[in-house]
């Protein structure tokens, strides 16, 4: 099999110009083949409070009305996603820019919960890999931003992590795949405030023990939940890292390794 | 050869749900291969009014400062483009939403204009029809939008008529096309206030007396002008009329058929 790279790029790296472009300088040099997942960053936000809509956040995870889907609509699939396409095609890289409605990439549902009403927020059934091999194939880099829509045309929020997991697990029938989370900080750390400590490598008996000890930042836990899920479905690595270390997470010399 | 429709949909449709929704129905229901090229509507100039950003236009044209092509980018390229695309496959049509960058489909360049800085304007210098011709081949079909970029990664305000006669003309190497541009107005009319009185069919010289006798409406001439210049670049056939009747514009039953 070749192999394949999905990687994520997340957390304020999207709302750092000079981060970003050099990340993308960094993804356009990679020889592999390769998609791009991107996250949303605080644009969306910022542009919300601007116009006067009100944002609410459960778990992390932003209740979509109405205007909210348009205006992520509008700075994911739009504003973030053509701008990472320009300048990645400056590079010599084929990009393609892609909602999960494009292509019918991705067909996602409407998130029923018992007690939460998440408004206008997907979960995904499943992804077309022969759409994205075929894109590959041609020469092309997919660069997927966390909008999806379902059976019907209604357009819909959804986590970008879980895009990501997704591509990489349905990716894995077709080609030997590597899942690369990068973000701000160096990896997964032992104490949040300091990028020095890095754990290198997490199988699931010391996942359990830092969970336990509490070691592990929150917010991190859905990322690694999320690796884990991955490793069984087929992924055959998964990596947690700092975005501007894209050539080391790769040749494996940064970032932390999540092992079965 | 086998035929395609390159179909402009632009005016008032866009902004007025309803009618764009039964628009994407039967553009949906078109058998041939199919391009669609979409413009802006007001929902640009409305937002950024919202967000007090001032908007001038010279020409028709808007002039596009760096915050202005903020809010085009997501309006055009996210939020239209994103609900026709999954309007359009909630229709069972295979849409893939693209902006000039992706796939490099289009190439253009930041307008020179001997006394006016229109900013962040785009003008096309070439569209790669083997790319288009890929996807049709793949079962797709695409819907651009107007914002194209330069080979520096640098985005841009693009004319979607111009966008719509560029595609045309490149893809008459490979298909038999016919142009539609299709609006709130029911063909070129002799009385703009009067839908009744809609011209079927005009040529060169009639065109020349209708200019001279100002008989045009003014915002119509570049579309003719855009016409000729197709017609005379290999496109079989340009058809101007209403959106809502598009069936009938196929069928040749509606609009104003420009001939050479």
């Amino acid at each position: 099999m070749e192999s394949l790279y999905v990687i994520k790029i997340g957390g304020n790296i999207i709302d750092d110009e000079k981060k970003l472009a050099s990340f993308l300088k960094e993804f356009a040099s990679v020889k592999s083949n390769k998609i791009l997942v991107h996250g949303g960053g605080k644009l969306a936000t910022k542009l919300a409070d601007t116009l006067g809509i009100k944002q609410e956040l459960i778990d992390g995870r932003r209740i979509t009305d109405a205007e909210t889907l348009k205006i992520v609509t509008m700075v994911y699939a739009g504003y973030i996603n053509k701008n990472i396409v320009a300048q990645l095609q400056s590079h010599g890289c084929n990009a393609i820019g892609l909602s999960g409605a494009d292509a019918k990439i991705i067909i996602a549902h409407k998130r029923v919960h018992p007690t939460i009403d998440y408004g206008f927020v997907g979960d995904v059934d499943s992804l077309n890999a022969e759409r994205f091999t075929q894109f590959i194939d041609a020469g092309l880099t997919p660069i997927i931003a966390p909008i999806t829509s379902d059976e019907n045309g209604q357009l819909l929020n959804t986590n970008a992590d879980t895009i990501a997991q997704e591509a990489a697990k349905a990716m894995s029938k077709i080609y030997d795949v590597q899942l690369i989370y990068s973000f701000e900080k160096s990896g997964v750390l032992l104490d949040a405030n300091d990028d020095t400590t890095v754990i290198s490598s997490i199988d699931k008996t010391y996942y359990a023990t830092l969970k336990e000890e509490k070691k592990i930042f929150a917010g991190m836990i859905p990322k690694i939940d999320n690796a884990f899920a991955a490793l069984n479905s087929g992924v055959k690595k998964v990596i947690i890292g700092k975005a501007e270390e894209l050539k080391y997470l790769i040749e494996n010399k940064s970032g932390t390794a999540i092992v079965n």
